[in-house]
């Protein structure tokens, strides 16, 4: 059976994703793409499976909304575009995790860098488009939530654009006290770089580097590091689809990021964005009550 | 398009190429699976695309008519499922040495150590099935030709059915004076590990091992060593397919391991084998020389 | 020439001192010890150089009247017992920082872990006793005051003594900005564990793990990690000592960490107790100006 | 009490002993040093304890009879400078083998690689000063004899001069059963690069890379490799001495590698270099039967 699948928006993501649908994932097929973005309640609405791009929605109520339309149709019909949760090296670590290896989770160190950044790039993307994907990532490792946000700014680097606050250091507290501290560095200029390590109580677990290989010459053991997202994480888009699209043929709801994910991403990445802008604050997150129709944390 | 795929056999790796076929790669379609093994040359004849896994023949003679049989039809039909050359550490390898940054390769040294076999496993399949994949993507990586063999052992691991010569060090020589030495150790216990490491006149290059998360625990920072093949190389059995059925549906010519690639890996497992059993001679490969009809080495 | 050494205080780390002074160091001789510590200002007015361990006084008015007692005998006497100045692989950090090779210094992570510690181990000597160090060698090898201290609680391990707060997270800025993030987990179980990384304009340099054999067994590629700050700081223990002993019998002044220096940690260990004991306030670090004599920070 | 040393040689490496005596090791004096090379075995006749740099003779038969003159004093007086017994990782690889971890030893993968030699050099040095180290310590890592050698040329590199046969390949085997191939390439130009992999029944133990910082800058994760065996080597050359001499003071026979150690090398290395003149046959290794004297191989 072959999903038939319709693609609204074929900007850089779009297009890319077209591309993997029809070049790379068995069982689909792009039957119509149209780049006029109406409401995506209003295709939520229509009873039909939707994999929405991160944002899921560009305010926390637009995000309300979509959750809404989704349980008057009864059952979960969003899959929010967090590719990360589906990287062979994180799905290591949520299984570390997991089996108690390294005990209960203390405190969390990532970086996040890439080597620049455009002049229509401002400061409250590093929250919104950057550190998202930590965000979302995180809440489903450590199946908690954030409850506070604080951004501190660094020195700014000379090598940007100068109306943008690079890099900057970001602090969460979760429900359960865990303590993650995020660097957002979007102009590192050596590559693209993605570092994650998490503390139990027993032990420590690293995301590991992408395999490469080592060269030794001129003095120097070296290994590449990645240009940019897609080389670093187009094994998880890749699979991000195939099980999406298995679930659809399959009957089932999506088990990806839900709507209730996207807009949780939407509130802490607007807390941190007024962490920003109030010059360092400490904002609590106010996300609504989980509904059950989501299910407990993952 | 979908290419419609008739499987020939379907034992353990026929019934993984099925599923392959069916659930990952996209564009193709199995549409016959038959268990009985009649001649391949046969096959060939008909004028159809054929991947055949490796063994292509289990006698030089035989690989000799398959390609007879190709050149008859005036174009290459035959991929031979050779999967590490699709592999990206060894594609990184191969870029590494085409730039030149290591310079001209000099030696290879290689270990392939699997955890446990069976006792019907026995000493020729060491060359046969095992080596043989070091000698396909060898001959690939150096641009160049086996010229002779060694086969020497080493004091017997206690681990293993006694009938077996196990682990078992192979040294090869090129056409260009490469000296290759390769350890096969199939009952190695610890896991399944490939290792290459290519020096050169400027420096060497080393195959990666895979990504895996580091845990920090109890006085150890390790990291996972994968269990089998399945998990090693399950991205190069992915890409191998992608690539060979897109050749299909475009038309092309396959641009994998060719009839060619697989007489040559007949004729030098054997002589591994007669080395071996001749209690470590160096034996001389006859390999008939290179038809035009399969181009120059890649 | 062997210079001729008085030993004050022969508690734990101070018979470390008199075995290595005795049977690991060329050129110096343990001529007197005496376990009874009369006040240190005292002995620099005798006239004799003196390596004071840390900390070089417990207040911060002490540390001054050591300085004034110094200035007063006109060139510098102390050096204090900050080793990781003297490890190779900061050293190599601070090479690499002074070249320029990673541009211009914007934050630093680090980590200090120590598997336990006793009940008598206090919240205070998380940063008077264990994070003292990196202070020092942060100072050091960015070659720049810390300004403020933040000092905020992780969820509290289990395995630790009931009034103690472990792990902690300290955050330091700098005067010329650098951000400085500092774990201190001093009931990490695992091992003794050192990680420091400093991201600069154009790349990042990171302290490596110390050298140990790669183990593959059972499943898993293994290195141990060090089980206490002995064995992972002894080299630069005995360093420590022989350049100080070389800087004695040439007649010339210490050139390691100098009493301004140990007042600076004193001062900087105050605001950090200052800010966990409030609860995580960002306390200013009220240093004095740097007097000429001291030279300028190196 | 300090020992009292006289240096007969002062050479390159005989300087850098005197320096080392003098600058670097507590408890030595040099207090003679002679520039002419009498008969070592004369030496060992005044029956005053003896280290001996490598070669401890040039031919078996002097090696013979320094063990003679050793014996007729009655107890150990020679120690030769094979310096590797002494470096941290061997130590911990000993260490791992002696533990079993690994199980049985079965096959060892070596290289010896140095970024070039000078004119001087000629192709029996490869095993005569480069090589012979490894069979130093392979023969004590591995607690067994070496009983034939065979060496073999790869394609010789374009960066060496003319007359020099470089790379070569050492194939040795021991008394057990033990297969060691160990690659030998003295103008590798990128660094002095030492490695060594012993392979057991149950897994393996690899030498360390010496740590060093990790950089990432211009799309690379380097670190560097050693320049040459002085800064590969110096720790392994000051307990070298620092053992020895604290062996001297406490009245004790040396524990490092003794004359009959410096005569079996001397034996293997002609028995290699027979190999590589004779075009690469076999040379089976004839050494004496190891005298009581000496004790079981440690």
């Amino acid at each position: 059976m072959t999903v038939q699948i319709g693609v609204i928006g074929a900007g850089m993501i779009g297009q890319d994703h077209i591309r993997r649908l029809t070049e790379v994932i068995t069982g689909a097929a792009v039957t119509a793409v149209t780049d006029i973005d109406r409401a995506r309640a209003t295709e939520v609405a229509s009873g039909k499976p939707v994999f929405c791009e991160k944002p899921l929605a560009t305010t926390a109520e637009d995000g309300l909304r979509v959750m809404e339309a989704e349980r008057a149709h009864g059952r979960r019909l969003v899959q929010v575009g967090f590719m990360r949760r589906f990287d062979a090296g994180y799905r290591q670590m949520k299984d570390v995790l997991t089996s108690g290896a390294v005990g209960t989770p203390l405190m969390v160190h990532c970086a996040h860098r890439n080597p620049t950044v455009p002049d229509s790039y401002v400061s409250a993307m590093t929250a919104q488009d950057t550190a998202v994907h930590e965000i979302d990532v995180l809440r489903w490792l450590l199946d908690d939530e954030i409850s506070s946000v604080q951004v501190i700014t660094p020195r700014a680097t000379g090598k940007r654009f100068s109306h943008l606050k690079d890099p900057q250091i970001m602090l969460f507290e979760t429900a359960n006290g865990v303590r993650i501290d995020l660097e957002v560095f979007v102009n590192c200029q050596y590559g693209y770089d993605i570092q994650c390590e998490t503390v139990g109580e027993d032990g420590l677990v690293r995301l590991p580097d992408p395999a490469a290989v080592g060269i030794r010459a001129a003095g120097l053991h070296g290994t590449a590091v990645p240009r940019d997202w897609k080389s670093r994480f187009g094994d998880a888009f890749d699979t991000e689809f195939r099980e999406w699209i298995a679930s659809i043929a399959a009957g089932a709801e999506p088990t990806g990021p839900s709507s209730w994910d996207g807009y949780a991403a939407t509130v802490i990445t607007d807390a941190a964005v007024q962490s920003l802008e109030s010059g360092g604050r400490i904002i609590t997150v106010d996300i609504k009550p989980r509904p059950a129709f989501y299910g407990a944390a993952s």
